[in-house]
């Protein structure tokens, strides 16, 4: 999986040209804090040069963009890639929500990945539900790294909804992993560990909650905690979990590999919106990795629900906590591996410390509010902040529906006592913006060349569509010294949160691999079965069990029809044996409830109860062939009287 | 709702700045064809003059697009509002999918929408599977017409797996009715009454089935039998369905209100490929309206599931069986009221015919390929054809992926003997093209700028992202005279088709009004537990009922907690009071799947078991506020060992 190699399989147009669609090395991108520039990886560029050429707004029919945007997509529960600068939506990729097209939450590929690490109370809650989830809210998603820039291998995300993280595998971009966390209510900010590489998926538990949350302890705040929780990415378990005090709310990591640090909007414990907001002042919970691994290590903590819970309240000597006005909410580690900027919400400032000084911090050499080392006045709302790598940063101002570039060297220079503005720009956007985005602007390998303002509210920047409005993801050039807008994308229910990557870092393959794990369980009953799953054309009966095996090649089915008897429980195993890119074919039962999508050498299966007597037509929903329409069968379910 | 009026209230921006953004009135728009010009409505325009300039390609940050594209999604089972020339998604609207943002599927209102038209053979088998289909595959929108043209009252979907049909209303773009289809399996082509008005909404059943359907017949083609029906699209109630011949493919109907149409790929009434295609000529049915109503009217049926069902059979007077070669798919009125085009798909040729003649081919007055009246050969695999209003047509040629560009009039030339070539333009789309669309190019006001041609695979043309890729919708300015491609649109499977439509047809309000008969069940039960459903903030206990009322002011609840007993019905009433377009308020329970959305000045309710003790916080999910994250309360469920 952490292999992305382009399968020699099936030679596309673009490649048979030659000439100006070649492989070309990617050079002159990397911003100048990139020391080392962008990893040697190779990508497909229409036009050789374009890299260097100043930013490019359009992207013509046929050419390729030069971005993708990994785009959260709120309380839609999946994820959006789209392409950057055309600002394209290129797939989407399902994992909190049920897919019609793709059949999400109904194959049973899909429904092990939903399940396999479910809490046993939460599969109990759902078994008269479904059986899994229907809804999510994917807040944040971010790709993997190793030495501090992306390595292309997983994008993880979080369902604030209904407490899990997962994982996607930018090989196929399919989701292979879903976990729920325990001990907690909602997941709210996720990022991962930069270096030496991801490793760990950092998550906030957002509300407090009793634990145990029975039911038992209501109305005594005291006896609410809220819990941050560190997944090991490569097995998708819970590496550990710390009891923190205050609500936590977005969360990031240094590039040392030493710490993260996470927001507290709530550190009055308050459980209304006027006790919330109540004080003047919040804080950052600041984690030590490497002491909390030793407390695991060693055995401090408390064992709950199977998870390792440490003590990370105040006072513990696994956590630090700093003081920052008010009520803070996004935070931003700079690609310089130094500055990590808090934005205030509540307070129009935001303030930047300075990680070399958290060794200090934690030996009590340092008071906490030490590692301050700038704390710029921006406008109100400040809530997140983005960078060029040059030394700029970009932060949205949500009230004053502005984004504010600033000089991070200027505002310490200011916080020092020199006369000096920090802000170079202010940069009206439409309208209230929340999250924002650089490209590269994550890593360590910033390029400075777009930003990306996710505001909340288009209002009246498109053509009317009711009540409900889109968002407005506005894409800003900052490749020159000013700011300039020169997109407007509307974005429905709601982008949330984005990274931009470049085309370089991520190379998926086209057709599946025969062997890939997705299918382990079909491949290992079809074995059972003696079937051939890659050709098969069989039906087993095993008791009141019937096991359907076909295999799609355009435009047939290996069986156009087959038999089952009212109240079967019934699996259908469909194998595309298409080596052809894109030749996606589908499995739809009519009037059955049941779709799903088989793409090039990939198997899916579903299984139900054929309660339901009479014929019911199969058919392929991903147009194939010129005599698609005419790809079909029949499924007979003889009624219990005959 | 058939009056789509802007609500006085909440100026925007826009209104406010007068000038260059105020109400212009459309001319010099409408295509030659559209005697009448585009009806007088009025629409917003970012700069005056853009209707009259030649075809804009770029709409800059701000300005709007000047058509609205509704596009069905394929089995993704929503509806797409897309803005052209941007082509950029600006809204879903979710239909036959299950959406995790608005609660589609899962609130009260929806869920009476998707229920109450459900034949009992289907809540029956849905009872265990949670009531409500959670696919569906969307495959024709088409919007309401008056006089040959878009009135902007509704648009009509259909569902080919789950053989429904649904209508959106367009003043607040959401789906207010749902209809099940009996006797038939699928419902595939969908098209509407031009004139007078619609009036009707005619369906092809594609799919033959034995009626019943009991699974008493399985093997024995003969006892098979495909439907048509009409639903009347006011009271989405059946009218009627018709018996025919063969299996029906897509619909069109003329512009005099008098006759219908449908393609019939399978003639030989064939349950495998091979079967299906093997003779060299199908056939398209022709319905006689007037005598259908007549036949109705006087009782001249079998009643079917409490469907009249007439027999429109070869050799009946209701119908007529006009050949065509070879297994032909789209069908497509031009925009002349007189011509009509039939795609050969497995014959190079497309057939035009005249609806002049069809009065005298009831009559018997002359044989069925008499009122064919031009039959040229275009390429392989023509599927649908579009039409600018300037007497050329656009075919899609799905096996040479190309448009094809020809005069009806001089194929009718050449049809009858003359040595004249109606090829125009040849043009190669990317790749294998399926339906295709043309600006108000399905009405009588044809307007000859832009052609949409949805292609089925994009292969190449895009970023990879996986072995499932998007579509391609060619964007194709027409305005000149050659075609020219001018954008390439990615979509997820699948767009399928779409219409393109003029902004001044359609004009929906931003907030809702409160008397909207959408919530009328939450009304009448707040007017039951004498609640003031606007300014609610009650609970309502009602032996193990619990009906628990709020409202939403930004940023809070009125309720901020409330507790019910494990094991209650709960049902939450969500009342959204602020009155300011574009402040749309969610509501979320946490660990309990619940999610919906809650559109300004709406209502929208959800039941559930609270079966699970303890703690749990619902919150809003679309961004409302700078204290938007505070915007949340506690549902205390106590146990029932309290």
């Amino acid at each position: 999986m952490s292999e992305t190699k382009s399968k020699g399989k099936g030679l596309n147009r673009r490649e048979l040209l030659g000439g100006t669609a070649k492989l070309v090395t990617l050079a002159g991108v990397a911003g100048a804090s990139g020391a080392a520039g962008l990893a040697g990886g190779a990508f497909l560029q229409p036009s050789a040069g374009l890299a260097a050429t100043p930013n490019k707004t359009h992207v013509a029919p046929g050419e390729l963009d030069e971005y993708y945007v990994f785009f959260s997509s709120g309380q839609t529960g999946e994820v959006r890639v789209v392409g950057c600068p055309s600002m394209r939506e290129l797939m989407r990729i399902p994992v909190f929500n049920r897919c019609s097209a793709t059949g999400w939450g109904l194959t049973n590929e899909s429904r092990k990945i939903l399940t396999e690490n479910m809490l046993p109370e939460t599969k109990a809650f759902l078994q008269s539900r479904g059986g899994v989830w229907l809804n999510g809210d994917l807040h944040h998603p971010h790709i993997s790294f190793t030495d501090g820039t992306y390595d292309g291998r997983y994008l993880f995300v979080n369902d604030k909804a209904n407490t899990r993280v997962a994982r996607i595998r930018l090989d196929v971009m399919k989701c292979d992993k879903v976990i729920e966390l325990p001990n907690q209510n909602t997941v709210h900010g996720l990022r991962l560990q930069k270096y030496p590489r991801t490793g760990y998926v950092f998550c906030n538990g957002e509300f407090e909650v009793p634990v145990p949350n029975d039911g038992q302890i209501l109305d005594e705040p005291e006896k609410y905690t809220a819990i941050f929780t560190a997944i090991d990415g490569d097995t998708m378990r819970i590496a550990w979990q710390v009891r923190v005090d205050g609500n936590l709310d977005n969360v990031d990591a240094d590039y040392q590999g030493k710490y993260c640090f996470s927001t507290c909007y709530n550190s009055e414990k308050g459980m209304t919106l006027a006790d919330m907001s109540s004080s003047e002042q919040d804080w950052i919970v600041i984690f030590n990795l490497k002491r909390i691994e030793e407390a695991v290590a060693k055995g401090d903590f408390e064992e709950i629900n199977g998870v390792p819970v440490i003590d990370g309240r105040k006072g513990s000597p696994y956590t630090r906590y700093v003081p920052i006005p008010n009520s803070p909410h996004g935070i931003n580690t700079a690609p310089d591996g130094i500055h990590v900027v808090v934005n205030g919400k509540l307070s129009p400032t935001v303030t930047v410390f300075d990680v070399r000084r958290l060794d200090d911090l934690f030996d009590d050499k340092i008071e906490p509010r030490e590692i301050v080392v700038a704390e710029p006045e921006l406008g109100l709302g400040p809530l997140h902040t983005a960078f060029d790598g040059r030394g700029n940063a970009y932060t949205t101002l949500f009230i004053d529906s502005q984004i504010c570039k600033w000089s991070i060297e200027k505002a310490i220079r200011a916080f020092n006592g020199e006369n000096v503005d920090p802000i170079i720009q202010k940069l009206d956007v439409h309208y209230q913006p929340g999250h924002n985005h650089t490209s590269m602007g994550q890593t360590k390998e910033a390029d400075g060349r777009w930003l990306l303002s996710l505001n909340k509210f288009s209002k009246d920047r498109f053509l009317n569509v009711g009540p409900l409005k889109p968002e407005n993801d506005q894409l800003i050039d900052i490749s020159g010294d000013e700011m300039k807008i020169v997109h407007d994308g509307p974005s429905f229910a709601e982008p949330h949160d984005a990274i931009i990557v470049h085309r370089s870092k991520v190379n998926p393959v086209s057709i599946w691999d025969r062997n890939d794990p997705m299918w382990e369980d079909a491949r290992r009953q079809a074995e059972a079965d003696g079937v051939d799953l890659d050709w098969g054309a069989d039906v087993i009966r095993d008791g009141n069990k019937v096991r359907v095996y076909m295999h799609s090649v355009a435009p047939t089915f290996s069986l156009d029809k087959f038999t089952v008897k009212q109240g079967d429980e019934v699996t259908i195993y469909v194998t595309n044996m298409d080596d052809v890119e894109d030749l996606t074919h589908g499995f739809t039962l009519v009037n059955y409830g049941i779709a799903m999508e088989v793409a090039p050498q990939a198997t899916a299966s579903v299984t139900f109860i054929a309660d339901r007597p009479g014929v019911h037509w199969y058919y392929c929903q991903w147009f194939c062939h010129a005599m698609h329409m005419e790809m079909r069968g029949r499924m007979l379910v003889e009624p219990r009287s005959v």
